[in-house]
């Protein structure tokens, strides 16, 4: 294929409001282009494109619009380029029903809410996932005995419950990722990262189809990921103006796809995604029995040969945005962001004798309960904003610091923890502050648009481009790291302050609280 | 007396920064004049007089002041009037050493810090207070097994351990409230009030004079209140103008003195006086133990013939008023009160799903823990601002029910609550609250001025110009309230947030950690 013209790769990122993809030249890893295109109807919910309204707590997205987008993005970036692969991330769980044709149900019946893509963020499946959970707990061992709602199973029994015809007519029940990878290729190509994580697959014992009545013959077995899912179909070559063969890889997990975009490609290593909220990736080339309350775990469906911890905290940048916007907004949000930052930057650690519990939105680590609450605790009439705002960041670094402590307790070894995303790098007084509190060194990669180059790196693997991940992370991937130490006499402070944290997390009767007050009926 | 001649009562309250002295018409009660004098030296917590600087801590005043004030607001009231009697409150326990014939020691000794008075916030004799209770909790079963470093055994010790020369040259050890009257009387005449909460005095077994060495010849046997401790001596006659024979009362705790002045005269009564922080007092016919967490209970002490028992939250006002300025002060801090409070007032209870602990300065009911520190439950990333004022606002509510419920479980009738000050006056959302947390109807009387009416009336009950209490409440008290009645839809909502306040409040894993916070040392 060297013929004197240059190639590229493309990685496609599909996420909640758009897609975006990334050219980056095959040869250098240089990023040539991006393309960012919205989805025509957003996030549905609260009625369908002909105006049905939706109940609360449903969220629904078009499966036409990934196609347009991608259509966009590929002619935008790939018109007239030899493109060697495609590699795509995208949010899970977010499945479709289809028919044997992969015609999504919801052209066929646009009036009909259980005919769209259920997106992750879909709430309303969650009683079906708790009458599972409560039946079948031992069949759920690799996620804490339980299945969330947001998870495929588990919207699959709300289909079959509230729609049974819809159901009946319904071939496949596929993840939006998954079923892009099909409409690219002109087959179906599962994977192992939405089969494992979210619809609870493993080799050994295959799906747990048997839970929702018809679910079995609506699944497929899924791949490895790092392997080819097929060539980029013939129409797709000609529609985009593609010069093939182009190789497209099967799916990932959009959260999972930033392993090897910022360098962390083997065992004995942590990686956390600071966002709205916050994910925490535990690479290990050998299994555990999953430490108590984290969240799944699986091995090829983040990476090839590795097993993938996977646990969270659902608040963690928003917990901020809301203190800032709340109580500091003097009309630019930015500059008051800006000015707590640096004030509680100027304090020292535990000075303001000050400690939350980061569960504004829930906690999934340890207690995995969506109904708690956060809390602040040590307040006096001295206490300023910019305690409380330090307060609530040192709250973050406790939960993620409860996270490793769980991955060090249920005995996986670890080596090197990479704090990565716009946060991360945006904020060195807060990965400084991670330091102190884990006392031990984070690196944070130099990367931008990283969930973009990773699936870009996972369609590199997949086309035989680089030899494996570690090549292509050293291609594709991060090549810069900024290495936070900590420093001795904050982590003694925080040694403290985070055993109080402990021992206020471990309070039943604070969480019995919590719930009563959610209970409150008015 | 009656030859035609207008007469007046007078009614004195030295505060902490002043002294303040109203003149009501002896037969209508109406309101003269009124005169304000802010003491030369104010509160000295920083350094004495001639500059010597004072511990952290250290809160003193000069004597002196007090006189000054006194003949500048009776000349100002008084001259050329016939003026029947003077009654006066005074801060407590605020005491001063003095020699035999009253002079202060810190007329002599200028440069001794211990010579000056001791004011009710001095702190410094915590130690002391805390070794005396270990050692002597039952002698202090009136006041809950313990004494308060403001008090004046406490200080007294203090005194002796630190500074046993001048300890030597003390003839009398005397709170600043009977040390007035036997300024303007010429003999030494304490207060039961005094005496009995701040001193531990019981008819019974006398003052617990043991406890300090030499302590017992410094202290005097006291009088109830209500009675004449003598007549305005010839030199204040002549220096101010006033036209006698004028009766002085007792001395009376000027939280106490308002009793009158807002219609508490009998058993059965519930006063809260809320300001800045807040104090509950209970009058009863009949002596009940004291309920647990209830700081002090004496007779003829308030009012003679009747126990009253004293409870109190250590922050009330200011806990509104921290949230208001650090959170919400768009330049017009009056404004930004009244833009929340009218917020708040606009939510439903419970609504805001929040509850707030009231120890934004430590507990005393049920506690007795000043490390005790405040508390925010059931945030999310939908709180706002009016939400936790509105639950700070409740949980200084459920505070005041915690202290009517020790109350009631004690044993003691309740037949009426009432809520006096300012704040009470000025704010009918809060007293709304009260009524509907309390489930019970809640009266504020229409009265200025309360403190200084309140002592007026205890001079002219001394001078008999009335009956008795009961008629002097009549004549110059509030003669107008406002009454609240319980709202049984939030009075629903209420008991259930009341219950898991009380379950948080109990939580001992919680106050361990804020023992753990406040005990951090960076």
């Amino acid at each position: 294929m060297n013929d004197g013209q240059p190639s590229y790769i493309v990685g496609l990122d599909f996420g909640s409001e758009s897609a975006r993809g990334i050219l980056l030249d095959a040869a250098t890893g240089a990023e040539v282009a991006i393309h960012i295109d919205a989805y025509a109807h957003g996030i549905m919910d609260a009625c369908l494109p002909n105006g049905t309204p939706l109940p609360p707590a449903w969220s629904l997205q078009d499966a036409a619009d990934y196609v347009a987008s991608a259509r966009t993005i590929l002619t935008a970036l790939g018109k007239g380029r030899r493109i060697l692969s495609i590699g795509l991330d995208f949010t899970a769980s977010s499945p479709l029903p289809v028919t044997a044709e992969s015609t999504p149900l919801s052209v066929l019946h646009p009036g009909a809410p259980h005919a769209y893509v259920k997106l992750y963020k879909h709430q309303a499946a969650q009683v079906h996932a708790e009458a599972l959970s409560a039946a079948h707990a031992e069949r759920f061992a690799h996620f804490g005995g339980r299945i969330s709602g947001e998870w495929l199973i588990a919207k699959a029994a709300q289909m079959r419950a509230e729609a049974p015809a819809l159901w009946g007519e319904t071939a496949r029940f596929i993840e939006g990722g998954d079923w892009m990878v099909w409409q690219l290729t002109g087959h179906e190509a599962r994977s192992y990262g939405f089969a494992t994580y979210k619809a609870q697959y493993s080799p050994e014992t295959g799906y747990p189809d048997d839970l929702v009545e018809g679910l079995g013959e609506r699944l497929a077995p899924p791949l490895p990921v790092g392997q080819a899912a097929g060539l980029l179909s013939p129409a797709w070559l000609a529609e985009t103006g593609i010069l093939g063969p182009c190789t497209v890889a099967v799916a990932v997990i959009d959260s999972h796809v930033v392993l090897p975009a910022v360098g962390a490609v083997g065992g004995g290593t942590f990686v956390g995604a600071l966002g709205t909220s916050a994910a925490y990736l535990m690479l290990s080339e050998n299994f555990q029995p999953l430490p108590q309350g984290i969240e799944g775990v699986a091995r090829d469906s983040s990476l090839p040969g590795v097993w993938c911890y996977e646990a969270g905290q659902p608040s963690f940048g928003d917990c901020l945005g809301w203190f800032v916007r709340q109580f500091a907004d003097d009309g630019d949000l930015a500059a008051g962001f800006a000015r707590l930052n640096a004030e509680a930057e100027a304090s020292r650690p535990g000075e303001g004798r000050l400690l939350a519990l980061d569960w504004w939105n829930g906690n999934r680590v340890p207690h995995g309960d969506a109904a708690l609450s956060g809390l602040l605790l040590g307040l006096t009439r001295k206490t300023t904003p910019a305690e409380i705002y330090r307060a609530l960041m040192e709250s973050l670094c406790f939960g993620a610091r409860h996270v490793f402590d769980l991955m060090l307790s249920g005995g996986l070894r670890i080596e090197r923890v990479l704090m990565t995303s716009g946060l991360a790098e945006r904020n060195p007084f807060l990965v400084q502050m991670i330091a102190d509190v884990f006392a031990r060194p984070v690196e944070v990669p130099a990367i931008r648009n990283t969930t973009c180059v990773g699936a870009a790196i996972h369609g590199a693997v997949a086309a035989g481009i680089v030899a494996d991940f570690r090549e292509g992370a050293a291609r594709f991937g991060a090549r810069e790291f900024t290495c936070y130490m900590p420093r001795p006499e904050a982590v003694a402070v925080y040694e403290r302050l985070y055993a109080i944290f402990r021992l206020v997390s471990a309070d039943a009767t604070l969480r019995e609280a919590m719930h009563a007050l959610g209970a409150l009926d008015m």
